[in-house]
């Protein structure tokens, strides 16, 4: 979760009555923070925002997004390979639910640089990530990069 | 317009309360149809959608969005050389205000090779726009392509 | 395999004399299904098309195109994320032969949003794939499925 | 016309039984050359190749290739900008038709710098386009920008 | 002019020795500001910067950059379809001389959005655009701009 | 290592006082070729060039420029895939070190098409990359090959 991501839920927040912040249980990955840990992280960030929640999801995207009742899917898009895996998704997913409408939005620019990938490669390189994730983040990048480099 | 706008239209007016589809007056340049004849088809197109009101406007697009006290534009992407050009406008207008926001939605993959420059082409050779027009811009497409062909 | 193949091998077939589809053998990745299954996959749902033989293949894809005198490589492309791999690939195949030229073509626009790789995940989040693959195709995977989920 | 489409030209004429280079006489745009001087170069520049023959057409592409019973259109790819407007029509010239294909070619790679707009830019500039146009071509340039200089 | 092009310079007289930004007479075109007025314009926006000249130049660009011993034609780039263009010309640019390199760089993420375009059009509708071009551009455009609402 | 990055270390070397070549060491990806032998095959293939240095580093790519006293690093460009990650780490590289920029610079267009993926691809299979890489390259990737093969 960068600040891009939080700065896309409060944009959300700000247009729609209720946001739900939804996070894919994926057994087959083991990603570097677990579901727990991110909804916390996550729960954190967005503390402020009143109508938005956070939540886990198993299966579909659009099954989950049906279940609760959700109009629209919002995706954040910055660059061009974003868009085409981006587009390729909200179609798909059109055809597999007629009722969610997927509505894309823009970050600002001051984090259209950001992407999770490079937020991972610089922290696991030592770098400071200051600025670029939430505080509740960073402190928690900082103490796995310390974790992993122990013997 | 074309059906693809008309599809943009449709799908907008199911996500919010009221939509305005604005046409801005330009006065440098001579199009094919009267900003009257626009609206006039416009409001034929979506006849049948309640929370949808057909407008002109002059100047800024933020500033007439402030004007109606729109929250969101609405924006059709479709493919990469729109999508460059559609986010150099909405980060502009973001900066512009930062009370409205840009939202994209995409098209009816079927209306995904549509746009009014091919559409216009097809129509001045002397092609068939059937389908890819509301009927009454097809009427109208016509008219014009026997009045310029008159001597 | 996606119905966006089959489409493709389709609108190969009724251009050229005679069409081979060639699945590479590939040593190192283990795959979903293997190539006798592909393979299998592969001739039921060409069935009806006289001039598509199905057949595997190990080593170049140029060097296989020779063995067999084939004068061109049909390609499909959709986005542009394919079209910069696929333009790569083609200068290159070019390059190790002068004999074999790449031909581009475009699947039907109801396929322009698939792919393997969407089509892989919805299946293994338990959705439905009907009518994005051949039916041989959709049998198989939802047998994969329950296999995988067995203790 | 660059070498980039005599080289397309070349590669179709390999592959193909007939091949027909057809010119639109856009009766609304006044061109560097006319119609009968762009069939006089390209005729000059494919004098070897027997099995093609230049043209001119009016109307729809797709309705001319219908009349001369042309199984295929041939377009040349380059960059993204070139793709994504290709991909537009040949969608649209499906849809105008369901028995003609589009197939794209690739030119070599010394000409994907090629374009007539840089050839037209760099010649009105009194730059030297020698081979990146057939001889003809260059001569007509040359003889044009002369003539453009003369009070 | 932009702040855009201004931040550019700014890194490239940071980079290297010598900047000569070079502004091209076109006799065809009428554009906004004569030839006069933008070197004035660069001259107050660069006056800071001891490294740099502003002048004008007629013909090819590379002949110009040979003409004034430059090694580097210096180029920004934001999008994708800036990109493709740039790199034609870059590549055209090689080829019309070996011994000047094209160097591409990035303006600040601030002024990713800003083209002269969208500038022009912001101010012909009336719009501020205080920040996007140095105070002596926007003092220029609005004057140009009440001149032209003049009857 | 091939040929097209020689080509941008040569044209590098053009422009720039010195050059540094800095290979990451990268300890968790388990790479073809070792840190140790890939610096041995650059410097092989940079011999004739005096202002070139070829050495590895760790940690975060700026952090390196700064204590090398590096004011520039460059970067190749190519298709569009490239740019997108290209710029996404400038920024990020930017906003890390105020004090070094990125420039981009174009590889020969005969080496436009040539990626490491495609090479290792091709020398997988057995086929020849003789001109894509440089001697001692393609002499290390033939000894791989068989080793690999070997039981």
């Amino acid at each position: 979760m960068t600040n891009g991501h939080v700065d896309l839920i409060r944009r959300s927040a700000a247009l729609f009555d209720e946001v739900v912040v939804a996070i894919l249980e994926n057994t087959e990955k083991v990603p570097l923070f677990s579901v727990g840990e991110r909804i916390e992280m996550l729960e954190e960030a967005v503390a402020g925002l009143n109508n938005v929640k956070v939540t886990k999801f198993a299966g579909l995207l659009v099954d989950f997004a049906e279940q609760v009742g959700a109009a629209v899917i919002v995706r954040g898009i910055r660059a061009v390979s974003d868009y085409e895996y981006e587009l390729q998704m909200a179609l798909m997913n059109r055809r597999l639910s007629s009722r969610v409408e997927t509505v894309f939005m823009m970050p600002a620019e001051a984090y259209s640089y950001l992407s999770s990938r490079l937020v991972k490669e610089i922290s696991s390189l030592g770098g400071s990530v200051r600025g670029l994730v939430p505080p509740t983040v960073e402190k928690r990048l900082k103490k796995k990069a310390r974790e992993t480099r122990m013997p």
